[in-house]
């Protein structure tokens, strides 16, 4: 069978099921919230966002390459593009820019102005070196492990540290495209 | 000016912001994982779930003033169905029925045969005593003690422990009408 032209973001978020954003947002506020009080090290939170967020990336990815007819990415510009604009839009209802990339094609940026996980939030004085949205590192960083992609990513800059947007550094380190998961004709 | 007229659950769901149900349903699960392991005890896992729950609750209440029109009911009977029907739906996209009602109309039960939380869910033999969900039975708790009914709520049956569905008691403890918070003119 000829395998299905890829989708649209913007088609794929409206296929699926989905809950109240505000709902999601003071879900993931509990969360942190409760990482705070019971690990109290914002290094340590920061830590468990990033491991929650690899799981669930994990996870994901199933749905992702299900529901988008996405076939394989042929190289890392590519596949920064597709959750930029495919996987960003299917799962929070945003899109992410790509730039910054350095010569080798090996390291870029997502670009998030819009980020539902932060509506109504401000971090407390004591919580400075706290990454709010680490979670979303870890969803990219599992993610993007799961098709044989190892990458390092990181927060450059963080719209509750007062800067103009959500910049996350994708890097990556490794890749082993013969342990691809998925075969084109499953 | 005229109050506007109750928008349906439907047409609420359309026209809220909204993120990917696969994301919350692995978000929530992340969370109750994390408790689990930082708790050590399942009652404390229910006992911090509702609380979170409830927190929401008081939140979500807001937004769900703001956008529903819904205005003040006439009582406990109109309130359930407006929380089955529209809030549910509102926010899960999903709704619940009303049933069970007692004599004095104080105590019911809401109905769910489909609950986004529990997708993928299985509780393993260690967890026995959990209540997965009850999260929502907290956020039922906290919107409705916003408009000054003071509720028990309590799962009489569970599909995560082999019942057909969930089953959410509700019981009117207290109500405080003259402490409801939003004028209708505002």
């Amino acid at each position: 069978m000829a395998p299905a032209a890829p989708k649209s973001g913007d088609v794929l978020f409206a296929s699926v099921d989905r809950v109240n954003a505000e709902l999601f947002t003071l879900t993931y506020g509990a969360i942190v919230r409760q990482l705070i009080t019971d690990l109290e090290d914002v290094e340590e939170v920061n830590k468990q966002l990033d491991q929650m967020g690899y799981n669930i990336g994990v996870r994901l990815v199933d749905e992702f390459l299900a529901k988008s007819s996405v076939s394989r990415c042929v190289d890392f510009r590519e596949t920064a593009d597709v959750i930029a604009k495919v996987g960003f839009k299917m799962f929070l209802g945003v899109t992410a820019s790509v730039t910054n990339w350095d010569a080798e094609g090996t390291t870029c940026s997502l670009i998030l102005e819009d980020n539902p996980l932060v509506d109504f939030v401000e971090l407390p004085d004591t919580c400075q070196g706290l990454h709010y949205c680490n979670i979303l590192s870890g969803v990219v960083r599992g993610a993007l492990e799961m098709v044989s992609m190892k990458t390092e990513v990181t927060w450059l800059r963080d719209m509750l540290r007062g800067d103009d947007v959500f910049e996350l550094q994708v890097k990556l380190l490794k890749q082993v495209p013969e342990e691809y998961p998925y075969k084109d004709d499953e």
